[in-house]
């Protein structure tokens, strides 16, 4: 494949779940970008990835990071190392994408946002939703009045089920591990400071998770800098599968995305008319998502231009998740200080 | 019609819009109940209503009071006289239906709600929402077990355009005046006590609302004994028309209702797929649902059964409306003592 | 109720099924018109539907057509003495409203009409559907050009289930009986004189239908005046209930009008999206319809129009029905010569 | 890539619009198939395209049928040459994926398919809606009986725009281009023989289509052996875009597929509900079953198994197209001889 120049190579840094996906589009579906190592501290792991596509593995990170060759890293390690693995790859001058959340800590992220400014590399986050067909398509709306100016939005995010009681325990509780990506969508889509968050949670489909200290059913109430109102609804089961729907009212009119299916199919029968139920999880809804996102990346780095998706953009979605829980647990709202 | 035969006997108090669709209703619709007197304080208003169905009129309460031929008054005055009138009607032993809200005062509603009992009469207040087929068919859902138990409800409840201001002034603001149909929905549908209430609001139509002290946008979350969260979101002016959508999520799944059009075509063409909007207003929207509400008054009456939709059920969205109007006054979430 | 003034005094031909849903809609619901009195051979059914609305009955047509009091007459008898029934209250003076079909032989039928024309007389044919809210928006379509000028259209149109053989037996055949209320329809939307017919059909929901000489599914292509092809699917039994579906589609777009549902109601749970199936049958399907026909009845009568469903309307599709019989009969498209 | 290792060298014979759709594929998402050549008698056209993936190009269709690395073509070059190639390729022992038609003569055609089977070569032919996730959603559901036995299909299938005059005068006519891939589906769908074929037409687009003897709308009838009545209405111009449905009705329900866009948005506002239109075209509308197909193809050849859509299939649609040509020069109905 000579003739498919590829100007970016790009080393993946953990080769789990998410860092498999990301190995398969950037070494398929990103032409301006190739797969060019893969580490993981599990050599086992680094090797089976690696050798599907046949590049070059390690379990050391100085390997990837010492390797001019190499021009920027994806990082899907777990969470808690993000912030350390992406002050050594800005120091050693690799443009970074890396996974959800920087940090449950807003001074590990500072830590780590002066790290990337002090590298000069580029520092994109992976909420892939602001990749989505459909939530760009109301982002458009917004941005060309089509809709007016917004008043409210009401964010529907569920989970087909909860991830174990091992994961939950380790997630920083629902509002830092998934109703952050709810608190990203709405940066993303109003760009305006959040004055206000009031939380309120239950525990409805597992006592356990309440055993924890957490969650499994949560409301959000946001107010931006302007009056608008952001409601989040959370749960950590659906049982018709991954529900991720949003509506934004404005002056003008409102639009909704609602729940994509894998196909069109009406089936009417005695019991009624019905449609399958939508994707079941992320990897299948956010399929496109996820190849935008590297393909953003990669685009950005090579044409010089912002991130996306920064790390300060990505900051934001921590601090309303840390006034949240900090509401929920208070039973009061939490007024943010703006910048 | 000597044939048709009615066996209740109705006078409509106040002939003003909502009063002269009741009357209506009464004269056509309602196999059970005819209409047999109007009442207004204006000669003309009770005197062009009566003229229409060839009943009798007259400005002076008393008179059908005194009518031991009436069986039942239908109050659509305005809502500062309803306690007053109800307890007028309880003492001459009338049966009532009072248009919403009972007062803006949980004290004299009490003191109505007294009458009643010590009356012995029947009183229905007319939130016909819960007459609604979809709004039935949600309940039915619940009851049913179709969608397992609720743990969250989300409503979104518009108006076409706010009401003029000095209809505003006088009508206790967005909570007591439209939220109260919202936080009656609530009622009907999940049939247990409210343990807090937290509400926001924002003036983003009409400055002018914000200066009389009111709010034309405003969403309030709303959490159950059980712990189920409900979200309302409230505007004074969607550009569609009325919209009046509910959602309710549980254990097994979701149900939805969506607005109503009045037809059901599809347009495709260049700039898209296309559908009328919804009924405008509530008038066109409830038609079905207020004449079944006055069917049931008139059914409850005729079997010696108990109101459909009782003043303790009233109520229940006044104390709710007027927890949300302390809550915004004071940005913090107020806790409801349950009975 | 003598300030409710009707204009117009109709007696009921037929107190059938249809019959009766007439009445209750002449006696409640045209405020133009009022019931004035019953006619049916059977006694007991004449004064049944008569009681109900305290009106005369009789079991001799005579009676009402020599009563000078009456206007109008509206005929639910079987569709064999259709014509002779129009013909003496034509030569009565009286206006006629007649449930379709006008009859199955083209020169009974043109005999009917000179006598209509002699008696000076107006009558409407009930083809309900031309007064739907859906399929009136799709005519406003045509007629507006939203959708341009017709190229093709497509009709729907089945049954829940299949009468009795005994009716079958003496309906003249699945396009007499069932396909010609979707030939009066294309009438009503392109207005137009179709110049073939090629019908097919097929036995497969009931062997005991074929062996009477009958098809219980079958689909008929017509072609208009200026090539506009439309296609009409039928079948004698729909599982889901009601099928009554059609899109018209232009040089500018395309409108179609789905099936009506009793509610709006979005279920999800793990088995999929689920609404509840259409309304049953006809009666509930066509409600507002059927009064919105008697009540075009009642005014075109008392300002002197034009009938909205004039005899010679409802010949065109009986011509194309009858040629639809030979179609299938010969397996050849039939031209139809114009007029 | 050494890794990725791909198990079939395909050469790719035709790089026109098509051709390089199918070049892009082989090269990124098939991972059982690998682009190892192009050919194109344009040799600028075979070098663009050969550059693009880094393999090599020849204007010389026997390089690549000499070749023993190469194990199959993908043939996209003009319909008047397929037969040829398929011939040559299958003589050389060249697995052979064939862009539809096979051909417009049924004569050329079965020389081909016999010269397919001596070749012992697996041929697959390029319906690729065959490999659409909605379409063959109907399939399972008339395949499990979902639907039961199914009684009636309508496709609506038309294009966005016609293309060019002079394409259209070497189509063979609209049956034959266009609603070739309906009656394609329709066997794909039902599998038994269609035993009777009726089409009309009209020109209503363009009046030049009309004086190259072609038409531009059309609705043929198709009736199969067990008596199932499918209609399809074809136009080569939607202004909306590409309309791709389909709906079978069935004895126990029915199964329809509505068109795909490219969100799911809905936008409220004044004028109503809208949507975006859907794909605008084949390339976009079928992208993955474009994929899917030469997935299928890869993986027949590797485990041995049947064309998932042999040259006998592909016949059938082309003797339906024949027989609606028939029919719309004599106007009468075609009947087919089953084999």
């Amino acid at each position: 494949m000579a003739g498919d120049r590829k100007a970016l190579s790009v080393a993946l840094i953990g080769a789990g779940r998410i860092g498999s996906m990301h190995a398969e589009h950037l070494a398929r579906h990103i032409p301006a970008a190739m797969l060019a190592a893969v580490v993981d501290l599990d050599a086992a792991s680094a090797r089976a990835c690696a050798d599907r596509y046949g590049v070059s593995w390690t379990t050391r990170l100085e390997h990837v990071l010492h390797d001019a060759a190499i021009n920027a890293v994806v990082i899907c390690t777990s969470s808690t190392t993000h912030t350390e693995i992406i002050e050594a790859a800005a120091a050693s001058g690799k443009h970074i994408f890396c996974e959800k959340p920087l940090d449950l800590s807003l001074e590990r992220i500072d830590r780590a946002l002066r790290a990337v400014r002090d590298g000069g590399v580029l520092l994109q986050v992976g909420y892939q939703r602001r990749f989505d067909a459909g939530f760009q398509r109301v982002q458009r709306a917004i941005v060309t009045e089509e809709i007016g100016v917004p008043h409210s939005i009401h964010i529907a995010s569920r989970d087909p089920a909860p991830p174990s009681l091992e994961f939950l325990k380790k997630s920083g509780g629902l509002f830092l591990d998934m109703s952050i990506h709810d608190f990203d969508m709405t940066h993303f889509l109003l760009g305006q400071p959040i004055r206000r968050v009031f939380a309120t949670g239950a525990v409805r489909i597992n006592s356990a998770i309440g055993a924890i200290g957490d969650v499994d059913t949560a409301t959000v109430l946001l107010q931006a800098e302007d009056g608008t109102l952001i409601t989040i609804e959370n749960s950590r089961k659906a049982t018709f599968g991954y529900d991720q729907r949003l509506e934004v009212f404005g002056s003008k009119g409102s639009i909704r995305v609602e729940n994509v299916s894998p196909n069109s199919a009406v089936i009417l029968g005695k019991d009624g008319e019905r449609r399958d139920n939508p994707h079941h999880f992320f990897i299948e809804r956010y399929r496109d998502a996820y190849v935008a996102e590297l393909r953003a990346f990669a685009d950005a780095i090579l044409h010089g231009r912002d991130s996306p998706l920064s790390g300060e953009d990505a900051r934001v979605s921590v601090e309303i998740a840390l006034a949240a829980t900090q509401s929920l647990e208070t039973s009061l709202p939490v007024d943010l200080v703006s910048a």
